[in-house]
Order: structure tokens, then C-alpha cells, then sequence
């Protein structure tokens, strides 16, 4: 309560901790560009906007991610009696704490995981929900190019339906987002989980090393097809059938989605792997009129890292950028997971850090305005008329700074000329001007001056700063 | 990666944490409503937006909230080598592990402290500094009505000036704020802490004791005048004390801040005390044509219990609600306890859940729409037809749902006219209406149902939703 000295220590770092940011404004205005796009699209496609806690009980994240997930959640220290209580029993026992003693909560991994425990929670949500959910997620990896510890997640799900009509319309959507932003090269990933374990059985390769398999495919564009094939022989499967699946997976035809899935469809005997095709050709024909047309390409070599997904699964690639911008899957076992009824759900995950830098790098912003737009300054006149006639030019819809202190008026214009502050205008305001009503407006740019009413600055400030009146 | 088997356990509780919510799409717009109204009443004034990670390191965090602040940090695990490392060192000295050997970083406790790390870390912001800043913080408290331990702050403060136009420039902005919410009746409590601690010194209660209390005056509105003497004199201060200190808060005249600030003037002596005086006299005669003034009342009883502030404190005080809106004040020492340069800083934080409650209560809230507009129902067309029809009327602006899934019309329609779902329209598309270029557009309210080209089932569902075409 009373007033801290300074401790002693007296270098606390001052930066971030190390993969997390902060946001100056310009940083957020562009955040905010991208997600008021994403928000207004998926409106338009019907999506609702929902919010869940930061923190989760482990019940709810663990074994939904696979061992590296489980392994990159940040975890909460308990608190108080619970904390002693933990540490006393071990102390007593002879032996450390174990992690799950010392932690019940962690951060937000992803979207997914709340949106099924939301969907399992409530009971009056649509049957056919669409939800939409902008939030930050926190991975304790590490930190490199476009990979943060804190990042956002701008997540769409269609829950309650098996129909190809909800991959439809959130590939529709996304796509929809992706050229709005002013993508125009991109290309929509698009493959089958139960395709993936079909072509994997078809090279006979034993059920117990699917994941193993998957894993490996999964890093197809990182490590390259002689990586692939040396990580499955390492990991036990044969030469003759690490190159079965290398061959399916790299010999489809370029020509056309249709050639591709015809091509699989040769190769893959078995119903389940037979049904994706189907499915995947349902998809393609779905997506025939809307945005996702031109971009979709379907790719059995991706994989998608969760291991939550059982039908469709999507990603984005755009060129000259390793990594996505974002994937998605469907995924009907896992709102069962939470102990009620099974409700199949389909959604994608745009990675909002990866669409910045992209952004960034192309210079595909458009302007944004963080500054004010005039800054009020002020010579021998009282705290409260400055205080009164900032009020009134905020009041015609101007964006108004004060000098907030006595200065020379020179150093006053100086400062307000300044890159950092970024207004166009200067306002004067002497006694003579606060007798007549005016202000002297100055632009900065030019350095035009003149004497105007506070309705004319009014005007004249917005016409130049292009807001409406 | 592979499709993992529903754990054994059968009950997961799908509940949020305790003292957390989700919120679903109505309490989600609720939030935007009010925080867009915030923002686009700070950004008149100047504030330019920033955001600071959820996690800082407990460097940062400890030291500047006061003991009960310190408990209420959440605290994150440290993780793998450095968690092993610190709990074998500590079974190796035979001793539970220590808090600050568990967990070096905590989540944001409020906005105050990562601007103050922000301002000290960044040499470019400009030397007056106009930032607003809305994001949850946590705090492990006991979860009451309207306290939660994830709660947003929304914060205005403006660094580099002692000057007191930021006073009343911020107390403009907030009472702006209110306003154009809709709040009628409220008061903006303003008190100085040098003016505080001249209180306790002219009643005599030694140095030793100020914190104590300042600590005592804070819980007045709690415990009353009888409360507060109670606590002063079990705490060592003497009833004479107690009493001297009580008079000079309950006996203020209620005619105007004027008179209370006259009072008070007569009554310190102490160089310190009739600054603040001065400075709160400077504030009010500063606020005389800002939204701020008719709610503006000196109130010596206001203490705040955040131990940073040096100079003028506020709070928000409404009708029939024990709390407050938000709080503030002026804080010139945080900075620079982060060990770079003094810069002296004031500012505003708003409770949004403080601010939701009343509001819900007062019913207070425009009709917000977070439903899309129609649902487009179709009979034995193909998935590429319905889903052709939906995209154009989104490029017209209209927000279109698609019931996903093979189904009797009836059945569709009933779904479209459930409350979940809330959409105002029911567009049927069958062969006929496909091949004419038209829906059947049914109104859900009235019944009423005609068919319609594309263009005209845009115009009058963005009609009746009262969306510009």
C-alpha cells in the first residue's frame, strides 16, 4: 500500500520473454486488419464468434495432441495450501514432486480442444453449429522465423454434421479470407486420414507402426522422399514397402485432381480407402463454385501433426514460404472423448502470425492509421480552454493529443512534427483565437497556416485524413 | 498421430475452471460492444492501442502489487531440464523445492505493469504517450459476483508529463466512455495520496503505521467509519489517532468539491498535503468543460489499494453496486523501477466485467445480432448447386447458413425456425428455383414466401436485418 522503494536489483530485463511480442500500434492495427477480414468473411458464411478461457484443467488437454504436444504445454503451478500439500507428501515420501502433482491447469494449446469441450458442455447450442474463435495459444517451443510461444489461432468449425457440405463451406471460406487479404498464389492442401492409412496398409506395412509411418510422411517437404524412406527403415518397415508408398505418394499425375484420385484409386484396394476417394471426389465437386476451386490440390503426402483428426484433412501452401498458413481436418471422435454423446466436427486453424509476416514481406497492407490526427497546442491559455476545445474537435469526430505542458510554441509544433507522434495538423490556440471561437491550423506537411472556426478545422482535418464527417 | 482411443476415465468435467467463463456468440458481442465503444472514444482522444504478453517473468511481476498481489500471481511451471534440475537439487538437500525454484514467470496481473516494462524498454515512443490497452489478466482469488480470476482490464494511460491536463484528459475520456454507454448516474471519486498520508500525519499516527493504515481507510465503504477505528486501534494506532483521522473523512461538507477541498485546506498543515491540494483544486478547475465535471467529487476515504500510485487516484462509483467501475491514478515512480529513467506516468484501468453486470442488470444494450440471416434449405440439388446459391448471396452481403445434410423440407424448416439457430429468413433452393435463378424466400416470423431472384432475396433480407445493401 505504501509507496515500494525501487528494488535493489537494478537491471529487470525489460524485453519479452523469449518467444513472446509486444505490440506497438502499429503491430496491432495490422493484427487487427487481418482478423476484422477473417471475422466479416465467416460471418458471411454463418459463423458465431465464441471466447474460452485461457486456462484448461489437464483433463482437458492432455492425450489429445500426441507425446510432443503433452510435452509443450505450459503448465500452472499450484497454489497455497494445495502447493504445500504436494510438496510435504513428496518431502515426507522421500521423493520429487511429480509434474502432475504440481500442475492441474495449463494455457490454451489450441482452439480445437475447448470448441469440443464447449460442444460437449452445453446443451442448447445448434445442432449444426458453426463457430468462429480468434485467441491466442501457447506452445512451449522453440522459438524461430514466424514460430512464437504465444501465438493466435484464428479457428472456423462446422460441429453436428458428417456432411462434405460443412469441408465445402469452410474450405469456401477460408479461401474467401485468403483473397480478400490479397493472397492470390496460394494452394489448398487436401487429403484423407483414412486415405493415408489405406495407402499405408496397401504397402503393407503393419498396423502398429501406422503412426510411425504417418510421422514420417508427415515431414515429406521438410527432409524430402530419401528422408521419408530412411526414417521407415529405420523405424522397422521394410525397404519394399517404405518405396510402395514413396512411389503412391510421389508418382500421382500433376494434370488434375480428378487424374490424381484416379490414379489412387488403382492403386488403393480396400473399402475404407475407397470411401476417402469417394469422399475427396465429393469434395472437389462440392467446392466446384466457390473460392476453393482454383486452390484446392489433393496431396496424399500431407499428414497434419494432431493426432485428433479422422476424415478430410486441409493445409495451406503458398509459395516461398516453408511451413503453412494454416490446416484443418475433420474430426468426429473427439467431443466423445469428453464423456457424452459423439458429435462429428470439421474445422480449419489460420495461423495468424505466418498470414503477418507474409503480409508484411509483400507489403500487402493497406493504409493504417494509428496517430492521432492533430495535436493541440497551446500558448498562455488556460488548462481548462485547452481541455474545452480539444472536447469540442473530439466531439465533431477528430482525433485529438494535447501538449499536455508549457512550452515554447516552437518546441510544441517541433514535437508535434515529430515522426513518432504522426499528426497532420497542428492546432494553435492563443487568447485571440480563444476569444474568437477559433483555432490556427496548421499543416504540417506543407506548413500552411490559417485562422478557422472549430467547425471549419473539424472539416478540414477530416477531408484530409479521408474520415467522414 | 494416431486416431487416439477415448480415455479410460469416463467423466472429464467440460466445465470452465473455476472463477473462468466461456462466452458464447451473445455474451461474446456484448464484450465487442463495449470495448468498441471504449476504443473509439480513446482513440479521439489520442490513445494509440498496444497488447503485452499473457506471461511475464516473475522479475517484472513481483514487487510491485503488495504482498496480497504477490499471492495472487499465477505462476507457470518451469518446464523439462530446468523443472528436473531444480527438484533433483532440491531432494538432494533434503527440501521441498522452493515457489521461486518452480516457476519463474506468471501471467498478467494487470495492464500497468507491462506498460511501465513497455515504456522503459522502447527508446522511440514518443515523449508524450497516449496508450490504451484491453486484455484479460488473472489473478487466483477467491471467484465471487462479478470477481473472476480471468477478467479484462481496459486501460487508458498517458506517460511522460506530470502535468495535470493527462488527469483530465483521462477522467474525460472514462466519463466519455460511460456516457456513451448509456450510464447516467455515476460519480468519478477523486483523492491524492500525498493528500492521504498528510491525513494520517496531521492525526499523528507515526510513519511506521501509513501503510496500516491507508489499508483501513480502503475497506471505509466495506466495513464503515466503526470498522475502520476498530482496525486503526488493533493495529497500534491510538483511539485519539483513529478518531482525528475519521473526523477529517466523515466530515467533509457535502455543498461541493470546493468546500470539501477548503475544509480539508484548513485543516493540513503539512507542505506535501496542501500540494496535493492545490494539484486536486488544479484538476477539478482543469475538468470544468469535460465530460468529467458533473461527476466529479473529492472523496478523502478513497485510498486504492494498488501500492504504485504517488499522486491524484479515482475511481468509478455507480449506483446500487458495492465495487467500482475501474480506477486509476498517477503513478510516477513504476517506470522507473525497471532501472532506466523516471517517467512519470497517469492513468485509468475499466473493469469490463463490472461494466457488463450493470449493464445487463440495467439492460442497457442495443440489439446486437449475432445470428446469420437466412438459412438456404434445399430439396434434391446436388451439394455444387446449394452451394453456388449461398455464395451469391454472401458477395451481396446477406449472411448465409446451409442446412448441411439430406433432409424433408418440413424438417429443414423447422431447424431454420428454432431459437438456437435465430435467422430471420428460410431460402429454399430446388430444381425449379435452380434452374430460374431464384430461391423461394420464406419469412419465419410472418410465413410469408414468394420466389425471388438472387438480387432481390439479397435486397430484402438486408432490408428487414437493416443492413446497407
Amino acid at each position: 500500500m505504501n509507496n515500494p522503494a525501487p528494488r535493489a536489483r537494478d537491471r529487470i530485463s525489460t524485453k519479452p520473454l523469449s518467444g513472446m511480442r509486444d505490440f506497438l500500434p502499429v503491430d496491432v492495427a495490422r493484427r487487427a486488419h487481418v482478423i476484422d477480414v477473417i471475422r466479416s468473411v465467416y460471418r458471411a458464411y454463418g459463423f458465431a464468434e465464441i471466447e474460452t478461457p485461457t486456462l484448461e484443467s489437464l483433463d482437458t488437454l492432455l492425450g489429445k495432441y500426441g507425446d510432443e504436444g503433452d510435452q509443450l504445454l505450459y503448465r500452472v503451478l499450484r497454489r497455497r495450501d494445495a502447493l504445500r500439500r504436494v510438496l510435504d507428501q513428496a518431502h515426507a515420501e522421500d521423493r520429487p514432486p511429480t509434474e502432475a502433482e504440481l500442475a492441474g491447469e495449463g494455457l490454451r494449446y489450441d482452439l480445437t480442444v475447448p470448441l469440443a469441450r464447449v460442444v460437449a458442455q452445453y446443451g442448447d447450442l445448434p445442432r449444426f453449429w458453426k463457430r468462429m474463435q480468434f485467441q491466442p495459444v501457447w506452445r512451449a517451443d522453440r522459438p524461430g522465423r514466424g514460430r512464437f510461444r504465444e501465438f493466435w489461432q484464428c479457428d472456423a468449425d462446422v460441429t453436428g454434421t458428417t456432411s462434405l457440405v460443412a469441408e465445402a463451406e469452410v474450405l469456401g471460406a477460408v479461401s474467401t479470407v485468403l483473397t480478400r487479404l490479397g493472397f492470390t498464389a496460394f494452394e489448398l492442401l487436401v487429403n484423407h486420414r483414412e486415405l493415408l492409412r489405406a495407402s499405408i496398409r496397401s504397402a503393407e506395412i503393419p498396423d502398429e507402426l501406422e503412426s510411425t509411418a504417418l510421422i514420417a510422411v508427415d515431414k515429406f517437404d521438410k527432409i524430402g522422399a530419401d528422408g521419408v524412406a530412411d526414417e521407415l527403415t529405420s523405424r522397422g518397415i521394410t525397404a519394399g514397402s517404405a518405396e510402395q508408398l514413396l512411389t503412391l505418394i510421389r508418382d500421382q499425375p500433376e494434370t488434375s485432381n480428378a487424374a490424381r484420385l484416379d490414379y489412387l484409386d488403382e492403386r488403393i484396394k480396400d473399402e475404407a480407402g475407397r470411401r476417402a476417394i469417394a469422399d475427396l471426389r465429393q469434395l472437389c465437386a462440392a467446392c466446384r463454385h466457390n473460392a476453393a476451386n482454383a486452390a484446392l490440390r489433393v496431396e496424399l503426402r500431407l499428414a497434419r501433426g494432431l493426432s485428433y483428426y479422422t476424415g478430410p484433412i486441409f493445409e495451406i501452401a503458398v509459395p516461398d514460404l516453408a511451413g503453412s498458413l494454416g490446416g484443418g481436418g475433420r474430426y468426429d471422435g473427439l467431443v466423445g472423448m469428453f464423456g457424452k454423446r459423439e458429435v462429428p466436427a470439421v474445422g480449419f486453424s489460420l495461423g495468424l502470425e505466418r498470414i503477418l509476416v507474409v503480409m508484411a514481406e509483400r507489403d500487402m497492407f493497406p493504409a493504417l492509421s494509428v496517430s492521432p490526427d492533430v495535436m493541440l497546442c497551446s500558448m498562455d491559455v488556460d488548462m481548462a480552454d485547452v481541455v474545452q476545445v480539444a472536447e469540442a474537435l473530439r466531439r465533431g469526430g477528430v482525433r485529438v493529443e494535447t501538449y499536455p505542458e508549457p512550452a515554447k510554441l516552437k518546441k510544441q509544433l517541433q514535437y508535434a512534427a515529430s515522426p513518432q507522434v504522426g499528426v497532420r495538423f497542428a492546432a494553435i490556440l492563443g487568447q485571440d483565437e480563444l476569444d474568437a471561437g477559433e483555432v490556427s491550423l496548421k499543416h504540417l506537411g506543407s506548413g500552411e497556416q490559417s485562422r478557422v472556426s472549430i467547425a471549419d478545422a473539424t472539416q478540414r482535418i477530416l477531408a484530409e485524413v479521408g474520415r467522414p464527417l
